[in-house]
């Protein structure tokens, strides 16, 4: 809901305002209007300019917002993603908060893009992972769903992915996934996560909904994805660790449903965007 | 001061927790212990376990703590950088929040480094800047100043940066200093942004207490510096725009006082840190 | 996590004292120390005695605490369900809070408790609904599993539930089923309204993780278990609407897996206790 | 005021939106627009039409709303409370929380004008308590105000109310109203709770404001309204305790006040309500 | 209840500290540990000892604390109130704040003192009003306590006071106080401000339950008194307007019960105390 | 920003209204219209009518408004502030916050102006200092400015100032200024407070930005300003201490560019206005 970014976005302005934008209440003597553009200066795909209007917006809701792209499309050098009008004191007081929000958006989708050009035509989704900058989690997980990628879990509460960790304190992956079906809430479902054939025979065993298998190459990968099918064919498997660009089509051409990268949210590069301003 | 941690690491663990851990409350009966250890997967200048602790202490007080590095050190790969023990349940809720910090300070706290190595005996320090991922800016500086570098302003009420942006509308540098010098809080330095010899001059006769100087090479940017210390000596000179790792030693040594990079802080890699558990 | 219980109880709190406990403050000299304990007026079963901890620890911190009942233990009037000692003035300031939380939930697992046992023998579990206090949803869902319940969703977000109003909406179950496949979140299971036989078979047609079957008689009812069985046997069956505790096993009787019961929730009956204090 | 209503909304929509409505975000497109109807189940009186409004405006404030019953009206099965209009997916968003309310409010009011029809023509008051729903109180004291009830204190703050366990404490009552006069806020009337005739002199006798009696029998009661009236006419008497429907008569004829009557708010009955729609 | 003093305290610190205190954090190391102390640089009476210690806990809750004086007790220029101990840092954080606070509360106080003194013998009490400092109702109403004062209403809600301006809205005071006695919670007494004695025998008619006068001279006022106390004798009644240290007594010696001044906590000279530090 | 005004504002409210303005809501049926005007009970400078106007329309935004005086202007005892009409309720509620809010502002700006009148000529400008009431320092500082006055540091966040206290911990100026130096943000001064001329010229040769001079006479002053000219010209210097409205322009003849004063904010005397209702 559109409520959650109300307060992410007061608590990203307050952070860079504190007690104000001294430079602005210094220099500008306080009606001054002004124009300004949000201009790419590298190829990029777009997320997030109704998130950068909402910021914008907040400082003064009167501020007049032309987007100029939808969320997903793709940019080319030199394009202008939106136009703004308005005063220029709060335009100038949200500039950083909103270039450093939209910047790590588009940078995140034009990543995520790349990674589903590379594996088109092979059925396989490319999802992320918990493993978002803080804080910033519902904007990293759009900006990988403007990528064209799929979102795994939002957080620790939807969904039930009992991990090795997990595993070291509960023991066995039957006992873990006997002891969620009895208690956990009626429609989150069960995934496991494995390393070896042994692994996987035993958590689809024990009535896993799902299962995420880590840290396999391509081909030990593939032979376990033909186990998996052969014992319960309708469960999706997902593959992670150590994937990257250069190998994740070989990943993806295993037979796995997902293949998940953590890289997508926690090492972005900011995509290049600048606001330029004038008089109005 | 911590306070202001409490809340920032109280919404990073509600992002990620929701309604709570489903899998830990499904298949941890409650009261196991573990122990923990985060473990560097490759060399890295260490920043934020204290941060990292408290994130820990947030879901258990009692959790027990042994850091192994103090802030700013190096790190090898396989090296540990904290053991932890206590309630499981705590441990697993908090691991994911925890890593992604961690993760993002080391990386940037490492990066830094490389920066302030290389113009080691210049005399010239590192800045940041205000391209912080939102929400995060205290974290983010503090791993600049744990690899070595200097913080610029923390907000835009820590200091008066007159921007291209703002000159569009207040009109001369001239007159932008001179509104600043009246209306602004009396500790706050006034640095004024210039691109060219006629805007230092400007704003060096304005009464400008800093300048930024954008956009230059190393070449036209040691030609500005030799003007501006023959005008005002004492004036600090900061340099930024197109500085990376490869060039940022010629920056250095044109004389600038200070060389500011975006890239610290606005297109991290996270540091490879994992966390390992098992029955205490 | 026991912190949104800090935050619900501190609201709590706040809604009953106001600007403080006016009788107390004037008639309590202010160190005077009290014991109490918490009498059951009539058989119940338990739940929330650590809930009723907090929120008199929420204003004396050192006050003493013995429960007398585990959580979901059965109390015979005139019990005592747990004794407190400590200063008079924070005791009388959370009392009645106390007791309406405590007797909410006892209300709630006590009458949740004849539904189980209603049932027993039959496989068949009583889930609860979203038809809870505003606000006290954690605290009601888990007076239910005190009662031997079982928790359907605990909000929106963990779990999909495609109702009537959403196929008014989206058009068919098969369409609908397919966009939550689409873009849902990995985890989370889909389950579909259904009220007749076209219903049901489509809903299943179109891959639906569970069902959920709307005010049927238990005849009625049992005849689209058995087609439900055929179809797609592994997929869950719950069924609700009119369901009381004198026809509940009649309901569970026909091979449905959960039966669904909003009046625990939504029409409680506080369970009686009382609140007795001396000097100590 | 409004604010207070505004900030419990918020929280109520936020238990159960969580990250958002994951089944409307996933089946319905974006812009689909709907009515709907809030439509009596069985006869009721109406109360909180404006809260529901609220809730609805809150998720969108475009929402259309033409409420068909005044607050405190008496309504039939089978009636339309409101109809609304707009985007499908706020509606549905809001329809659990909404429904949540209103049934717990017209639930309250129906119930209290019971107790009120049953006391027609005595001159005595139906009185609430502060036995609410944790977090609700502002809600349940209204409905009781609809249902033509009269409210007693909202919270510890305003008013005092000397129980038996202040006076295990404060000692007598004398020394305790004594105390109460000396300091507490100018405006606030001082009640004592007295179950017998030597307390209620004592009380009477002290200055107290107004009389709470507790636990007696109509006859009992009745024998010490004479007493009271005797030594102070002009001092309100209230009575509590095993006061249901059935009594209540006997109760208020007695010739005290008011009668409280804790049910009204801790054992409420949902009135039957449901919301349907369908597209505009 | 202290938690409302939390809240301000957090606020008030938070307000001076921003982004923290970066003098001490320049230029103190860390750990060094400090002496101070609260030293009265005249006479006074002495009024939030326990609030300071609360501010300086926030910070750090290990800081020693030792007061010398009791609330409400008389000080001489010179005398230590109060010697504290703890790192340096959060004492030198915290100061400011602490020193504000407590100046206006000591001030407060010993204004309230010779007013309470002035009437000394008289029976009459002196009352504060709502005209205090936003935000610091709390701190300001406490230390007219500490005074020796009497408060009057905490806020709109823990009394009615018809005023000027609400009659000139709901017409007659007969109108108004019946309204009142009708709808009100029920242990709210009813004020009613008058002028002259028309005012004053309509408000004792239509059943006030005290009266405040307004705007008279101690003449005219003693006529109103005697009026009221034949009609009346039981009915409280209150005199402000135009009160000052010089005629207060003569306003007390009408026989009125109570005199308001809202001078009290509107303007308040700050009482003179510094803090004084030395390394431990 | 005026987000902090809204926040500050609706606390404010929030501390008045408790549960809701009792009287009105008692006494106004709830439609009645009103006009009202704030009236200048004696000359004043003028300073707040837009946070007044925030005020009344944080609980009616369709409150018509009218100021008659612009921020800083003179005004004469009868003077009209402003003119506001619409509900009557809103405008009783918001009524004494309001009014304590803009007789704080005015009085402030009042006082202040007396000061800047009195060093008219001398090139000398009158500073603020950090004694302001807790929460409400940047109302007191507005009110500063709009007297003629300069303002301070905000906080601890935005300047440096090395103070006694700090010395005590830090040992020499020197290592305390060069601390500060190190590792302070990038565009704050740095001060220090000096009382005699050894001191004085410490931190003239240790780099400081500028100066504050305690507690000394004009003579003294003026010797000391002479020194620290002919060391550093450019460094302003400021004085503070035992300056009141009688002696302030013998120590702005000293020379000093600064005089502060904390009685500005500490100790306030509220201007006389009144707020005048009549239905319209």
């Amino acid at each position: 809901m559109a409520d959650s970014w109300e307060k992410s976005i007061a608590f990203f302005l307050a952070e860079d305002l504190g007690r104000g934008d001294a430079t602005t209440r210094a220099v500008v003597c306080g009606g001054e209007k002004g124009r300004a553009a949000l201009i790419a200066r590298e190829a990029m795909i777009v997320c997030g300019l109704d998130v950068v209007r909402a910021v914008f917006a907040f400082l003064d809701p009167d501020v007049e917002w032309k987007p100029r792209f939808d969320e997903g499309g793709r940019v080319s050098a030199g394009d202008r993603l939106a136009e703004l009008a308005g005063r220029a004191a709060p335009i100038l007081g949200a500039e950083r908060v909103a270039l450093n929000l939209l910047q790590r958006m588009c940078g995140i989708a034009t990543a995520t893009r790349r990674y589903v050009d590379a594996v088109e035509g092979t059925g396989c989704r490319i999802l992320d992972t918990r493993k978002t900058a803080p804080g910033l989690r519902v904007f990293d997980k759009r900006a990988v769903a403007a990528g064209g990628g799929k979102n795994h879990r939002f957080g620790l509460d939807d969904g039930i992915l009992i991990k090795d960790n997990h595993l070291a304190v509960a023991g066995s992956a039957c006992e873990a996934v006997a002891r969620a079906k009895r208690s956990a809430s009626a429609l989150l479902k069960i995934e496991v996560e494995v390393e070896n054939e042994r692994q996987l025979q035993e958590a689809l065993a024990s009535g896993a909904d799902a299962l995420l298998i880590d840290n396999r190459t391509p081909a030990e990968l593939a032979a376990l994805v033909a186990v998996a099918r052969r014992m319960r064919p309708e469960v999706p498997l997902e593959a992670s660790g150590g994937i990257h660009l250069e190998n994740v089509r070989a990943y993806a051409e295993t037979g796995v449903d997902f293949v998940s990268i953590g890289a997508l949210t926690h090492s972005v590069v900011a995509a290049d965007i600048s606001l330029e301003m004038d008089l109005a």
